[in-house]
């Protein structure tokens, strides 16, 4: 790793000096906050020389690869996290809970009409299967969305609904947001107005031929039709081919779903020395889409939060509340989040503050803190270690952590939220081109190092995020 | 295509004075050479105001799609260009030819130790099957192909050969050339050393899932074993495990040949109005890999050379000798050239010069004459006309022109060859994603205006390519 240590640009020790001319308007916290802002601050620091969590996400993308909900894959990744928390001092368990499990199989379609054709797409997680010889049908294709769902009751019986629209490539992944519903309630609006399935662009910014899939919600008591992803090629082709005349496609899908199956969520713990009742969460989900190896969907998230705990547990002392480390389990299908929350609904009173890292490898350029935080001494002294990391510290509250955190959030858990450039994550994300190369390891330490600075300043402080005066508007 | 005219960069007709300025060297020839010379250039803008062979393009991709040799497909794309032609005012004329056709099968592979993992690989053109049940065996991995030629007889007895050399990327393509004996030539040096398969990474500059296909050459007296291009993480991937242990593979391989098959070769002319027995020949290949659509290779080829003979079939007057537009059949296949050569071996003698566009649609950046031409009179006026379109005039001589029209090089006849941007060229070459968004309309115009100039001052002149002073040392 000589070669890559080299590449890094390593931040220089200056974070000291800025943090005492806060001095005044830290009070009587002060000389605690310098001190615990010299170690994060050295936290930082050995966050971006050390090459561990690169080479935990390197062993678990190869050896390990794809990691499908509730599959023994996800088994072995989490197993294979328990025993790299355990070996670095954290105190560690698993807590299991029961999911269907739905697993990819045959995925073909070709256009029949005009000229035989192969179609690139993928099934939709949740997906319903076709008959095992495939079904072959016209398509009727809608440039937006708003135009499927202006579309007559009955007006697709018979047909496959084709949706092209194209979502908007923005840095905080807000047009993943927008376009979100065309993958998750689509197919049921198809199947309302009569279609037998339902395809639509793919949820991703590239022009490659891989298509993006990802979970569906069918609609209750609306007939369920297969439902597949195309690959943003795939749905140009089909744009300028139905603009010319009928098009006729043959699409084979042959999914699976297995019901009593299991996921697990892997917990690793740093005791607090003063208050080990009250806890820093901060989290990222084990499983991953079958298609890649979940590089940046979630293992570069995993390699953070491992190693922000390896890090705290290897200080001379624990700081004064517990940091638990979180990896969930079967986020991509939906469960991660409720399962913790119904888990630990009791217990999230003593969550102080949680946050989830699931946005690729790319680096962190805002942090936006529980509301009242960021005009509050924590928020002077963490964001006095920010600008050499060229992160802002946002004004604007932290509104949503994540499919993890959320659950807790509506419990009333404050959240964190440390905003990563993702204006290329959507060329990837949910593709089997999310694999290790993609990840820059000098960009995924820019990660680790903010989370560690803020994992242990949280957890150093006596900030109760819950009680803060709200800021003045 | 309004949006894509306004974005488009005009070039201004700002070349008839610096034509002129190069009277004095230009001696006799002068009035004639200006007269020339402006049409050249209104060619040239005319070339760059008009989407018709952009056009030309989207509709072969997209009604035809892809274009395998010896095809149906093929065909189809023979009988588009024929009428596309033939209703520009060529005159057009098929010629048949023999092959031996490849089709693709099932190209499955799956890492089974030490744990399941697929592999995204496709089998090369060419290759032999596998059984129907693939074949399961360790894999040995060499960083190098000097590494495989380096590993003694029999050292391969039963393994599965692999080759994870990476091609470098360079503007002219340079990378792509000394990596090919890596696909062409590795099978049978893995099976001379008892391989039972072999595998390499992929011919190709970028890193997606997506595997680069391209004819492999069997030696004669050596066992045929199948063959396949890994994509570019695939390759990472298993270098990565093979360095922690024994990898062992599950390949499916099922592609199938066809003996007596047949392509065929376009020809389009406008014939010269003094010299019509004088040919100037341009052409590009018509048929495409099967995974993609062909766009880039060599689709847009097609487009630039077939409105060549559009925009000079319908000046007011032809030019003094013939132009030739020639489709090649089965490029791919290493069919074109020889069978082209071997038809036209008795009338080469009265082709002018040859040219072949086959690099894909980014902008022409250097034009190479055959020797001598530099230094004259055509290279002169040709020279002035290139500036606005940012073409450099090489003073090396043309060496090559590609796989079309070699053989008409090495039967004596002079080449021009007109270099293209390569840089990203291998990102998507022979892979799946050679489709018509990977296009820009503006550099596809760029092309057709600098070889629409190019063939009509070369048609209209009376230089002799075969009979010039070699250039001062």
């Amino acid at each position: 790793m000589i070669a890559w240590a080299l590449r890094r640009t390593i931040v220089p020790i200056l974070v000291a000096g800025a943090i005492s001319a806060l001095g005044c308007s830290l009070a009587d916290a002060a000389d605690a906050a310098d001190t615990a802002a010299t170690v994060a601050e050295r936290l930082g620091h050995e966050a971006q020389m050390d090459d561990w969590g690169y080479k935990f996400l390197e062993t678990m993308t190869s050896e390990i690869g794809p990691r499908l909900a509730g599959t023994d894959a996800e088994v072995r990744a989490a197993k294979f996290a328990e025993a790299k928390l355990k070996a670095a001092g954290l105190d560690v368990h698993l807590e299991n809970f029961p999911m269907t499990v739905w697993e990819r199989g045959i995925e073909t379609a070709t256009i029949e009409k005009p000229a035989s054709q192969r179609l690139v797409l993928t099934a939709l997680g949740g997906s319903v299967a076709t008959p095992p010889a495939g079904i072959e049908a016209e398509v009727i294709v809608f440039r937006t969305y708003s135009a499927l769902l202006a579309a007559p009751l009955g007006s697709l019986v018979g047909k496959i609904a084709v949706v092209t629209e194209r979502m908007v490539r923005t840095q905080d992944g807000a047009g993943y947001g927008a376009a979100n519903r065309i993958r998750r309630a689509g197919a049921s609006e198809a199947a309302r107005r009569g279609a037998v399935a339902y395809l639509h662009r793919s949820l991703g910014t590239d022009s490659h031929r891989l298509a993006h899939t990802g979970a569906l919600d069918y609609a209750d008591g609306i007939l369920r039709i297969p439902a597949a992803a195309l690959a943003n090629p795939d749905a140009d082709q089909l744009e300028r081919l139905a603009a010319q005349g009928p098009v006729t496609i043959h699409l084979t899908l042959t999914p699976s779903e297995r019901e009593n199956g299991q996921s697990l969520t892997v917990v690793g713990e740093v005791k607090g020395r003063e208050k080990p009742d009250e806890i820093v969460l901060i989290g990222a989900h084990l499983d991953s889409w079958d298609l890649g190896t979940g590089a940046i969907d979630d293992g570069a998230g995993d390699a953070i939060v491992v190693e922000v705990g390896k890090l705290i547990a290897s200080l001379p002392q624990h700081p004064r509340r517990t940091v638990r480390i979180v990896l969930f389990g079967a986020e991509e299908m939906d469960y991660s989040g409720p399962a913790y929350t119904k888990a630990h609904i009791d217990d999230a009173a003593r969550i102080i503050v949680a946050g989830e890292t699931d946005f690729g490898a790319r680096p962190i350029y805002e942090a936006k803190l529980p509301a009242g935080a960021a005009a509050s001494s924590f928020g002077s002294v963490f964001g006095g270690l920010l600008p050499p990391f060229h992160v802002l510290l946002s004004r604007e509250p932290s509104r949503q952590g994540g499919a993890d955190v959320d659950g807790l959030m509506r419990a009333g858990v404050p959240i964190v939220s440390l905003q990563q450039d993702g204006l290329d994550y959507f060329d990837i994300h949910h593709t089997a081109d999310d694999t290790f190369d993609k990840i820059d390891p000098a960009q995924l330490a820019q990660n680790l190092a903010v989370w560690a600075m803020f994992t242990y300043l949280a957890a150093e402080s006596d900030i109760d995020f819950r009680r803060l005066p709200s800021p003045a508007p």
